[in-house]
């Protein structure tokens, strides 16, 4: 870039409208290119949901758990260009700030391919529409984790698809959408109560409704062992790639390439994570005088979950105490589902509920700007309105189709009873019931 | 951004060149990162192969599949710089639009550091042969999952070096390099036929060459139970890395970071990689009456390759049932591929050769400004050229070298015979003949 | 971009101070989001280091090499945080070119989020710690892989806590922080020193204070099977990602998206980790007439960690030469350390420490700009410094905590023993001492 040190340019204001020169199709490329590799960074979180599920369960539902989360990403993204997209983000609301709906399908809008600068001049609509459309997804993908092992595939994605082509959208639209939420000044910069809770809410009454798997909770009164994960290394895969995935979860949702924000954005988002994995170690280590690599591992994405909702506004020292409460947080918080006998095989209820709830809050009690009972009443609406939702879609869909598979394809494995194939086929593996 | 909202830009007509400014050199530079960004996602594409092939074959020829996949590309890559890139993009052609050569190795151009400035200012040489350099390879690792578990290692390299040093490129010439094909205007955005069915008539070659794996289709009289793979988690973590690094192999191919094109890609792109799923999904499933994971992912990666062809002129509608059909043919061809008896381990033939025709013969289909017969003649032109080069090094090496291990070798796996290793050392494993 | 075609810029040149416009502030985003996909890049290295020495290693102490990873990473960042940037970048120094500190913590700067605009305009201040931050904590988990399989967990997060917080840092600015050898005119781009050859020294003296695994090198006098990795597809997905992060490793080390130099780096980081694998590959297989994957896949990382230090400078062709001897030197290496019973489970020694040694040197021989003599002082100054550092700690800490896990733990594993838990629960291992 040194050529053209030399080179000024003369600039005259002229009635407040800036002629567009390259500088500005420069600046509006790069804010175009980041959105589009931050949908790939949040695309590939999926790949992280399906590892760290399949890792934390046992063998002999892999297939069953690898086939939910191919299906779900891709009925997510279907069902957001189909209606979820118009619903989030529906321009003018038919019910104020609560319902509204802009129309079936994606529309092409003016313009060369699509392209359409919008007011702030950050990229184009379909970028817009693809960032949008991959986040969608995590939310279903969230509550998969919880209702392993036991649930009916065919149910299992009627439910998906209702609740991320409706329940996430309608949702998102109150806070994303300009709707009431945001109105009111209530604040989630990228997701921990609009995208994680969302999910959560879901993973808790999926896992309550299916009631635990066998075995888990003792059989006959006697305590069995517990359940073990068949993978850790998968496990692991599953946490590095969700909290890379995440740079893009929360740098994209800066919503441009602005050198400020976005760095900042990546310092809070790292050091929170990292301060959750020490969380974690300590609780947990003391408590159980091990070194629990499961709890380590959710412990990351604890801090993760937590600091998306701040990410943007909270400093980094208070990101790293954030962080580490959260890992703290979820360890505390499957112990606390455990003893209540809701059975969550990955802790997924710990980390995007218990730790989407915190992060939300903690931007009530840590930004100067933004009211703890502001907070308190979005996540409060959030709980309501997802319990419901999915305590309706879950009942329904036990009443019509039936939700857990037999006593006998859950203790021979969903891989087998559900698919007739094996994930580890030549392979010597004991089944745990 | 905000501190230069005040400041306008003066600017005037002064006839018809532009005087390079900083706002050109932040285009050419944020041009060039993503040709870089691109490059990177197609280079781990090369891991999505790896961990497919050896998730969908067995176990005891893993070590062997992985050596072949990592060779591949480092083989790829060096000869793409000894003459590759020089017999694609030749500039001049000596036998008119069908071959040309600008010389062994690559030319460090004029100017610091090789930079040079395209006609378009897009991006440098050296990103211009890297971004190309990363394509080559994954022609010849598309044979590497159909030849599969009876190959011999050394007659594969060979067959690998040649294919990816010459036929590829040359072939490629004939459309990227400006040659005859592109003169008649057949159209191939980022490769359905360039790349995955010049790939694909070679895996058919190679499997018909080396017929089935023993036991495959019953031995004796006797039908066997079907070859499963041993890893669904590695072969899904194999889909996943693909899809991801399709977003460089398609979103790449734009040869630019203009915020409209790349952002169409992105949607096209996803959208037929979803509705691949559903496709795949909805056939298999009512067929078979099980939910089949290997279809799915098939389906997903049959949608990627179709779309690829038309990825930036095939509206969202259209991607959709581009892919979705692509997910139908998927599964019919892996079953007709069967029935005639050509063994392909891991379905690479049905995804790559038949998706790659379908893709490239629906842009003559749904795009107004294509002709089908056009696309026709490439597909047909592509398919006679690879198939005689693809005959003639098979049987080449054959009758030099010998082309199949031995039957001890096969039963017993190739990690112990090529390798004296195993993949899973310590784990109990049987050995499925 | 077409739209902008007919518009053109005057520019007046005034007296050499250019007015910031639309164009410069493109630049500066450019650049900086180009620092923070590197950022991630390198991050991704830790799950490619976590699954290359879980895959090289026995599956009894998977967990315990995966807890390790997950640990050094969110230590690293941590600490990095707390002293390790600031002693890393002092700005001034105290003991003039050799120890500086600017201070406790990260001080966010003037400005609003932290922006700040360096003298060169590239980045951020935030984007540049976190850059830095990742690098950090690959030095200590070089040193992990060299001592796996028979460390005390907590004695090895001692040793890593203080190792990366201080000893890297240190060091580090010694060249980096613009200190004595960098002034002295010492070269090393991206860390074939600083980094891995940092790693390499503490992975030497480790791997020799602890001793080698029991059984490694025979036992009561009777020589044992080589001890084998468990999982040839975990170690091949690390070495893909780590391949994968490189790029930015070495791309973000222009410290700058400037097409010219960041093109050439991709271009002669690619074709050394080629050369690299044809190197070992040639190698391994004509001493062993085996074609042997762990060799390659070292072979690529050799190829790696040789072209680091000079990266920007070295062109195509040497960068070939380079990679391939760094392929042929990683085996030989290997070789030697076993023949001294210095016993390295993964070749971290080989690869990061031979080859860092190797490629810094290079950079004295292949490019006319620089002084091998030069080149030797600087490696031999690191060797001193680490070598001392690193032989203080292990012996301090061996002293007060111990070293080492119990025979009885060794043999059992350090999953049972550290964690009381399984990687692989429900799959029939059978224990390799």
């Amino acid at each position: 870039m040194n050529h053209f040190k030399l080179i000024f340019i003369m600039t005259i204001l002229m009635g407040g409208v800036a002629i567009a020169g390259p500088g500005d199709t420069a600046l509006f490329t790069i804010n175009n290119i980041w959105m589009l590799v931050s949908t790939i960074l949040v695309f590939i979180m999926h790949l992280g949901f399906a590892t760290l599920e399949s890792g934390l369960t046992r063998a002999k539902n892999t297939v069953n758990i690898l086939f939910k989360n191919v299906s779900i990403i891709a009925i997510g993204l279907l069902t957001y260009a189909l209606c979820g997209f118009n619903l989030m983000y529906p321009g003018e609301f038919s019910l104020t700030g609560v319902f509204g709906f802009a129309g079936w399908g994606i529309t092409v809008p003016q313009g060369t391919a699509g392209l359409i600068e919008y007011a702030d001049g950050a990229y184009t609509y379909f970028a817009d529409f693809i960032f949008q459309a991959m986040f969608a997804a995590t939310a279903a993908t969230i509550v998969s984790g919880a209702v392993a092992e036991r649930i009916k595939l065919s149910s299992f994605l009627i439910f998906s698809t209702l609740y991320v082509a409706f329940v996430y959208p309608i949702a998102g639209s109150w806070k994303w959408g300009a709707g009431w939420l945001d109105q009111m000044g209530f604040y989630d910069f990228a997701g921990s109560t609009l995208v994680h809770s969302v999910g959560g809410w879901a993973a808790l009454v999926g896992a309550a409704v299916l009631g635990p798997r066998i075995g888990k909770y003792g059989r006959n009164g006697i305590k069995t062992i517990p359940i073990m994960g068949h993978s850790m290394p998968l496990a692991t895969i599953g946490v590095f790639l969700l909290w890379f995935g995440w740079y893009g979860f929360n740098g994209g949702s800066v919503l441009s390439a602005d050198p400020g924000p976005v760095s900042f954005v990546f310092v809070t988002t790292t050091l929170a994570s990292a301060a959750g994995v020490m969380g974690a170690m300590t609780l947990s280590w003391s408590l159980t005088k091990k070194p629990d690599l499961s709890m380590v591992l959710n412990g990351s994405l604890a801090g993760l979950v937590s600091i998306t909702a701040g990410a943007d506004i909270i400093n980094p020292m208070s990101a790293v105490i954030i962080g580490f409460i959260a890992g703290l947080l979820v360890v505390a918080s499957v112990l606390f589902f455990d003893r209540l006998k809701i059975d969550d095989p990955v802790g997924a209820i710990s980390v995007h509920l218990t730790c989407g709830v915190w992060g939300t809050l903690a931007v009530g009690i840590f930004s100067p700007h933004h009211q703890l009972v502001t907070q308190l009443i979005g996540v409060g609406a959030y709980g309501v309105f997802c319990l419901v939702a999915a305590l309706g879609l879950f009942y329904g869909i036990k009443l019509v189709f039936g939700l857990r598979v037999s006593e006998e394809e859950e203790i021979g494995g969903l891989d087998l009873g559900e698919h007739e194939m094996e994930a580890y086929a030549g392979f010597q593996i004991f089944t745990v019931e």
